[in-house]
C-alpha cells in the first residue's frame, strides 16, 4: 500500500485519458470521478479501475472519441445514449439535464443506454446536492448475485446512491445492493483474511470463506459465459428466514430501471456481445416541499439523534456517508491510498503512454 | 382461523366506515385497500387493522369527516395535506395527481403530510400500473427498528412498494424495509412458533426467539414513550459483517422522503403528540423510454429467467409479487382468512355499530 497526492493522481489520470483519446473535458470528468472515489476511501471505484477501463478501450467496448447524446426529452424525463463511451460522461450529461428539469417542473428522471461503467454512483447524487436538490443514481453491473434459492449468479451487484442535504455533510448512501461489493473480497484477499460474513456461496449455496475461492467464483460469473455456479448473496444473506428475498427485490428494481428501461443488456447479459451497462438518475427539488434550510436542519437533527442513540458499548453508530466524508477530510491532507498491484498497473500504463506516474509520498 | 367471502368483508367494511363518519367514496376506498390486502394474503394490513383504526378515530388521531387537499403543485410535484384523515384517502389523491403529471411531463412525485396509516404501499403502486405507469409508494411508521449497533428502536419498519409491468402479473415488490414487518411476529405467536431468523433483539442486542417477548419489546417501542430497549433488526440482521447498515440506509432513505420532506413526525416521534405518518408516491411513464409492450415483454422474459435459474433442489425461486398474485387468485375463489382474534374484534365492532358481520364459510 502506498500513498500519493490526490493532485498528482488527478494530473496523471488527465494525462492518461488524453493519450487514450478522450476530449480534455471528458478526461477531466473521468479523472475527477476516480480521484473522488479514492479520496472518499472507496478504492474499489478509484484509480484501480483504470487498467480495466484501458482493456475495454483496447477491445472496443469503450469508444473514447464518441460523444453521448440526448435521444429525446419531456419536461420531466430524458433518455441519453452514451454512444459506447464511458458511463461517467453520459450519466453526467443525464444528471445535468435532470437537474434542469427538477428546477423547472420539480422533478426529473433520466435513463442512460449503451453505456459502460460510470464510477461511483454517489458522484451523480452529489451533483444534484450541489444544485440544492435531492439526488439518486443507479447502475446495473456484471452478473455476480444469486437470487434467493438460486445456485447461479444472474443479478448485478447493482449500485444505489441517494443523497439528501444535511450538515456538516449530506446524508450519502452509496453502495451495492448485494451484501457487499466484490471489491471487499479482493480487499480481504490482499489482507490474507477469511471472509467474515455471509458474502459468497458456491454452486451448492454453501458459504465460501476463502477469498481466493470466492474471487474465482465471481470472476467466472462476471466475465465468462461458463459459470461454475455460486456468487454473491443478496442483502439478507444465506437464509430466506432473514428475508434475503428483499435484497433480491432491491437488485431486481435496479435491473428494471436500468437494463430493461434502457432496452440494453440486463446484468446477466453483459458477459456477452455488447457488454453494455445502463444507468438511471433522478433528482427533485426539496424546496418545493418546504424551506430548504429547515429541511436540511430537520434532516441533520434526525441524523444526529441516530448517531447518539443508546448503543452497544464501544461501538459507533455510523450514518451512511459519515465514513466517506471522514475519509475525504483525511485523504485531502494525507493523500490517497493505492494498493501495490494497482500501483504496478498504473506504472506500466504510464510507461507505455509516456505519462509521469504519481510519486509515492 | 376462519374464512369469509371477500364480498362480505367488503360490504361489512363499507358499512362500518359509513357508521364511523367517512363519506361513501372514502369508505369504499378504505374497504378496498383492506380487502385487497386480505385477498393478497397480506393479512397484517387487512381487516385486522380495523380495530386499531377505530381506536385512533376514538382518540381523535384520525378525523373521518375531513377531506385531504392539495397544498401546492408544480408540473411534476404535488404536496397533499391529509388533513388528519386516513392515509389511504390522501395517498390515493396524491397518486392520482402524480399519474396525471407523469402522463404530461413524464414523471411525478407527491408527498403526503398530516397523514395516518395508509394500508399496503403496493396499493398505490398498482394504481400507477393500471394507468400504464411504473409506480412507487413509501410510508414511515411507528419506531420499531434499531439502527446498526444501536440498542433502542428509532426508525420505522418503513414500507417500500415498487411495481413494474410484466406478465402474467406485474413485478410487485412490497414490504417493510426492516428484516420483517411486526405482523410476522404476531403470526408466529398465534402459531406458537419460535422466531426463526434474525428478526428482533433485546436491549443488549441479543437475539430474541420468543415471539411474546418480541411483541412486548415492539409494543413498548411503537406505542409508548418508555422504551425498554431492543426492537426489529434492519435487513442484514444482527451483524455489521452482513452489511446491516445497508438495511439501515434503506430505512433512513424512507424517513427522509416521508417525515422529513413532509415536515411531519419522523417515525421516532409518532409515539407522542400528533402521531402523524407521512407518505411519498412516485410514478413515471415507461412509454417515454420505449414501446411499452416491448418493455413489458423484456421485463417478463427477465423475470422468467430468474424463476428458472438453477436452484437448490426442492426450492422455488419466487420473484417479488408471485406469492401475492397466487394468493389473490386463490382467495378470490375460496375467500379470505381471518384469524380468531380479529374475527372477535370485528364481531364486537359490528355489534356496537349495528353492522352485519361477514359469515364464516
Amino acid at each position: 500500500m502506498s500513498r500519493v497526492k490526490s493532485e498528482d493522481e488527478r494530473q496523471y489520470l488527465e494525462n492518461v485519458f488524453d493519450k487514450l483519446g478522450f476530449t480534455k473535458e471528458n478526461g477531466q470528468l473521468l479523472a475527477d470521478t476516480l480521484v473522488d472515489a479514492d479520496l472518499r476511501g472507496i478504492s474499489s471505484h478509484g484509480i484501480q479501475r483504470l487498467d480495466w477501463y484501458r482493456r475495454m478501450i483496447k477491445d472496443g467496448t469503450i469508444v473514447p472519441t464518441r460523444e453521448p447524446k440526448v435521444v429525446r426529452e419531456l419536461p420531466g424525463t430524458v433518455l441519453v445514449d452514451a454512444n459506447q463511451n464511458m458511463g461517467q460522461i453520459a450519466a453526467n450529461l443525464a444528471m445535468d439535464k435532470v437537474i434542469e428539469k427538477a428546477k423547472k417542473v420539480g422533478v426529473g428522471i433520466g435513463v442512460v443506454k449503451n453505456s459502460n461503467h460510470f464510477g461511483i454512483a454517489g458522484y451523480y447524487a452529489r451533483k444534484a446536492l450541489r444544485a440544492g436538490l435531492v439526488g439518486i443514481a443507479l447502475t446495473n453491473t456484471r452478473p455476480l448475485v444469486l437470487p434467493t434459492n438460486a445456485t447461479q449468479a444472474f443479478l448485478g451487484s447493482n449500485a444505489f446512491a441517494f443523497g439528501f442535504p444535511a450538515s456538516p455533510h449530506p446524508f450519502m448512501f452509496d453502495g451495492a445492493t448485494s451484501t457487499v461489493a466484490s471489491g471487499k473480497i479482493q480487499l480481504a484477499d490482499k489482507k490474507g483474511e477469511k471472509l467474515p460474513g455471509q458474502w459468497v456461496v458456491n454452486k451448492d449455496r454453501q458459504l465460501v470463506n476463502d477469498p481466493r475461492e470466492a474471487e474465482d467464483i465471481l470472476a467466472r460469473a462476471a466475465f465468462s459465459d461458463t459459470q461454475i455456479g455460486g456468487g454473491l448473496l443478496t442483502l439478507g444473506g444465506t437464509d430466506v428466514e432473514n428475508s434475503n428475498y428483499k435484497g433480491m427485490g432491491n437488485s431486481i428494481v435496479v435491473e428494471l430501471l436500468t437494463g430493461i428501461l434502457a432496452q440494453g443488456s440486463i446484468s446477466a447479459d453483459t458477459v456477452r456481445g455488447k457488454h453494455d451497462f445502463s444507468q438511471f438518475v433522478f433528482a427533485f427539488d426539496p424546496s418545493f416541499f418546504g424551506d430548504p434550510d429547515k429541511l436540511k436542519a430537520d434532516a441533520t437533527a434526525m441524523l444526529n439523534r441516530i448517531r447518539n442513540l443508546k448503543h452497544v458499548p464501544g461501538k459507533t453508530i455510523w450514518v451512511p456517508g459519515d465514513r466517506e466524508y471522514k475519509n475525504l477530510a483525511n485523504n485531502q491532507k494525507q493523500g490517497v491510498n493505492i494498493d501495490d498491484k494497482t500501483y504496478e498497473e498504473i506504472s506500466q500504463i504510464g510507461q507505455e503512454l509516456g505519462v509521469n506516474v504519481p510519486a509515492k509520498i
